[in-house]
């Protein structure tokens, strides 16, 4: 397609070891997907990896690290605002690689929000400091001197990042997120065939100086000996064929230091449409919306597409009409031209690709639909719906991906079958369900779910709000098993988890309470002379206590609290009744009674920097208390959380309540919220 | 050492497909470790791997999975009870093995007691059902119509467990506790070397006839063409040489399919002597005993001994006198004796391996302490200590492992250096610091984390209670980055999910309700004729509500609940003050308050199926509540827990209070105990 008498293209350039860095050879030229005329020169060749690994693993990773995870956070807030702002450059660049309007969505806002998703729940669900305590404590002794308690802190490498052609910005940016709230520098190599778009949004955020230098670094081109040079303090991702990541994984520096390495293949990912779904129930009209839309958004190049479609045997012909009338009202052409409904591929091998793998599903499967109007010119490709008509003893249909607009139908007579034909395919990362019938749901859904890495359930009550089959959401896995590569990305939180080490700490209570930087039971609780609540956040220190003066539980006040409140229930109001129960040994005060009397032995009442309690966590009632018992509280700062954009942060204080000066009878934690200074009164 | 006029040594079979096999080849004869008598012929020569796999994955794992998690959790109880009752024959067995009495408890008492503590932290920290939700659940919609929720679900292949000689039963058992937790069956394979102590335990597991038939099978021998058979449901594990792991981690069907592979390798592990610590300091000698005892135990065969031993410059010499002095008490001999402090290492080659080992190390290194009375009979090996100079350049050190009664002591002069130099270890199972000051222990501590799977402290707190530097615990993690192996065993439930598949479902309320089993945030909650606290375990259902009525609360409410309980905080009782409070608009109600009317309000107070209330979680105030507002309840049944061994179970309710008919002021979860049926009153 290349006409020689073409002005040569841009090369790109990489940005690594501080500066854009031309590649010494003449690499490849990319060009339009529809209209074939070149767009960039990509070439990497001769780039100084070493340099590359050294400047993130001493510039960019120090940097990340001095940062406290909200301030990281907030630095994606800042990143992620000011890239919406500039998006429309990305979405002109964008429509050169084949994408429609509708596709760069998915793309460019889909990746700015996974960023800013991360930003979010990152303030939401981390601590504001350096580490992160996993789990619970343990106790590893029966006196408390010794126990347990996991972190997690930053690795100490470099995150090399290597994705897939279809998704030029959200797939580096959903891995970016985790990669800098974890606190570690990356590399991204983005495939070659839309490298132009990554570029322009690394220049983007490079130029905003936002970012710490060496926190982010690209190669536009080949990798050269980067993955020989890689230790366990790094992390390689990928994302593209099945084939590739076989050999990636077999990277003898990968294997020798074992280092950690996620994979996130293309896979044969299946809808399936529920046996109680008839042509004139919503679900049906949804599932077709949903296999339609699955095969033209990117012209099908998704590496969640839905490329089985599992029907019950007597509705593939209602299915097949009903996506014949689709197609014969879906628009194809230039991906910039209004109306225009599917693009064409991202270049010419992939139209190639794309025929013989048809030409292969073809053997074990009959065609259809076959949409015959598309340009003739660019990268386009007709869409193909095939009919396999036994599903459960082909082989190619569960296999072969073609990579384009194609998906294979597949009758079923029972459920069973229905979850067979899915699994055949052997590990997938996505598969949807539609039906409304909860039962089927059950059925259909955890058959498939240990071969899936999601599993997606449409029906009416979520028709205007599912996000959809091929959407992976920040919020919840994406990768999938076997032929789907066996990663794991995105998942909240889960995600910062692979950039970062967990380790398993164990000794006296103070000295973890020292490391962890939160307070661990078991640990010195400090008495204060000023009231805790007197100071503000600055002056408050972990392990600041309370040990509040004893008060009594009369029968009175159980009868009291209990004619307040109306909470009559009888282990509270019946000696008898309560004897009965196999836990009590007669009346006993109600649970509420106990935090409401301790809430008012512990508080200070005064104005000062304790604005609010905000809830409570995992609160248990160890014993039962009796009328006569004496109880007295320990109230002890446990851990701060400052907000970097409030005058405030929060205070999580260890609360137990003990009876006659020893037995816990009720342990929680208060969550408050406190002024970082003290407030002007 | 074999001499041919002894007789022919019992042949060790395998437990595969439902019966014990034979070999057909010569295999090997595994000798008496400190005797050379022969004790057992090993060989599995043309032993069926395609029908074990078969048989466990079509017998073994849905007999598995059709178990509740608390029902295989009650059967790993049982089966360690037993083990412990008939453990004397293992420890006679084991004695063979060179193992001490308390080498074998380290073995034999430490792996029964991993599969109690297994079968009991599963009971309290899981559900007890079939599917295990994981995090929370996820709005995806604005209007909540829409929702995600992980889960874990068993993977349906085979768990095949490749050990290391060291440990025959704890090697096995730690790692099928979490695999038959999680609902799979097994293969394990132990090393050839110690095989027949591991044959015994698992022919005393299978004779119990508590365990389905499946979930064990056994290879004494090689493993043939089993790895080449796995698939993506499948998961193996190794734990061994870094040299085994890289090769095994090759197998073409574990790339090819993305087959669960994790490894724990030998590694370098470091102690570290904190800078604070004088030869008089409580630490020191707490010190000088670990890292004795590390070369002793199992004559320092343990895959997380103690290989370099890292302290102040200026202490050297105190440290190699200290040693000097207790190896020079220590006893070795035959492992049966009474007061044999170190028995023989497992065989002949292991002493060949150590020698040379030693050898490498003494060319960067000077040995100090080389104790030469040591039986010559058996395979027998002297304690060796040396000294590396320059261990910031030394090469050997970090790198060369003597998996005997070897120990390098490293000089460092700050405390970068110390974490510098056990760094250099590039990935180790565990460190342990020595010191009593927080500071030291934070800089240490964060400074080797990340190469670091466990991080042990020692000081004078823990002097009585620390289980020490080499013992993983079932609680805690157990794996380390970089040499040794990057895999994870262990951590209480973390381990239960390598032989799970995580699920991202996505759907509405009421679908995810069904596939989860339990109630999602939006899901129907329906109000029952009866109200729900008058239903026993078996009668209440998932989404069984009551709906309460309105109350309204008053300033009255507000100032008698404040002079009731003393929380006369100034948010509740000062209109001005609480406008001054950037959250408030005036006096509010406090959210004991709230909590307490709210219980008020569901409670059914007659006596009857619910017993106790026994704690909330996740209590958060969205709202402030003022005084005139007028609250509700719905209190909608969330999670149904039975317990296997009690008439009662624990219910999990939702409670959201509303105010006014709509907005949200608190949203928690409620605990209680209910009782299976009606109780006769």
């Amino acid at each position: 397609m290349l006409d020689a008498n073409r002005t040569e293209p841009r090369r790109l350039e990489s940005y690594l070891a501080g500066r854009w860095q031309a590649g010494q050879g003449d690499g490849q030229v990319m060009v339009d997907a529809a209209t074939g005329d070149p767009v960039a020169r990509v070439d990497a060749t001769g780039l100084d990896m070493q340099a590359a690994l050294d400047h993130g693993r001493n510039v960019g990773g120090p940097a990340l690290r001095k940062m406290r995870i909200h301030e990281r956070a907030l630095m994606m807030k800042q990143i992620g605002l000011a890239l919406m702002e500039q998006k429309e450059e990305l979405y002109a660049l964008s429509t050169l690689t084949g994408a429609t309007r509708s596709d760069g969505w998915v793309d460019i806002d889909g990746g700015i929000g996974t960023l800013l998703t991360y930003a979010s729940k990152g303030r939401r669900e981390l601590p504001n400091g350096h580490v992160i305590p996993d789990g619970n404590p343990e106790m590893l002794s029966k006196d408390g001197s010794f126990i347990g308690q996991h972190i997690l802190t930053p690795l100490e490498g470099v995150a090399i990042h290597i994705n897939a052609f279809n998704f030029p910005v959200w797939g580096m940016l959903e891995k970016l997120a985790p990669t800098w709230l974890a606190g570690m520098p990356a590399i991204v190599k983005p495939a070659s065939q839309t490298s132009y778009v990554t570029e322009l949004c690394v220049r983007k955020i490079l130029e905003l100086g936002i970012l710490p230098e060496g926190a982010l670094q690209l190669i536009c081109g080949s990798t050269g000996d980067l993955l020989d040079r890689v230790t366990c303090q790094d992390v390689v991702t990928f994302t593209g064929s099945a084939a590739t990541a076989r050999k990636l994984r077999n990277t003898p520096a990968i294997i020798e230091h074992s280092v950690r390495f996620t994979a996130e293949a293309d896979s044969l990912n299946a809808c399936i449409l529920g046996p109680d779904v008839t042509p004139d129930s919503p679900e049906f009209d949804l599932f077709i919306k949903e296999v339609h839309r699955e095969m033209t958004v990117k012209a099908g190049q998704k590496c969640t597409a839905i490329r089985r479609a599992i029907v019950p045997a007597d509705r593939v012909e209602a299915v097949t009409e009903a996506l014949r009338a689709r197609f014969a009202k879906t628009t194809i052409g230039h991906p910039g031209t209004e109306g225009t409904r599917m693009g064409p591929l991202a270049s010419a091998d992939q139209v190639a690709e794309v025929s013989s793998a048809i030409e292969a599903l073809a053997r074990e499967a009959r065609i259809v639909i076959e949409q015959c109007e598309v340009p003739t010119d660019g990268a386009f490709c007709a869409p193909c719906v095939l009919v396999c008509d036994d599903p459960l003893n082909a082989v190619a249909p569960h296999e072969v991906e073609a990579f384009g607009p194609v998906c294979t139908l597949m009758p079923y007579d029972t459920p069973e079958q229905a979850v067979a034909i899915a699994n055949k395919g052997a590990g997938s990362l996505v598969a949807s369900v539609f039906t409304d019938d909860a039962d089927a749901a059950r059925t259909l859904g955890l058959g498939i779910a240990k071969l899936h890495g999601r599993v997606l359930f449409g029906n009416r009550g979520s028709a205007k709000t599912s996000t959809g089959h091929g959407s992976p959401l920040p919020q919840m896995i994406h990768g999938g098993p076997g032929r789907a590569g066996g990663g794991q990305e995105l998942g909240g939180m889960r995600a910062v988890e692979h950039f970062m080490q967990r380790t398993a700490l164990q000794g006296t209570p103070d000295l973890l309470t020292a490391v962890v930087g939160k307070w661990m039971p078991g640990a010195t609780r400090h008495e204060t002379d000023v009231h805790p609540f007197r100071k503000s956040l600055a002056e408050l220190e972990i392990g600041d206590t309370i040990v509040t003066a004893p008060r009594q539980v009369t029968l009175e006040d159980i009868e009291h609290f209990a004619n307040f409140t109306g909470d009559t229930f009888y282990a509270h109001m019946d000696e008898d009744a309560a004897k009965r129960n196999p836990f009590f040994e007669g009346r006993v005060a109600h649970g509420y009674l106990i935090v409401s009397f301790a809430a008012g032995m512990f508080v200070q009442p005064d104005e000062g920097p304790v604005l609010a309690n905000y809830g409570v966590d995992n609160l248990r009632f160890m014993t039962p208390v009796n009328a006569g018992d004496t109880l007295q509280v320990q109230l002890t700062a446990k851990q701060i959380t400052p907000r970097e954009t409030e005058e405030y942060g929060e205070v999580r204080w260890d609360c137990t309540v003990t009876r006659d000066g020893g037995e816990v009878v009720a342990q929680y934690d208060v969550l408050t919220l406190v002024s970082k200074t003290q407030r002007e009164l």
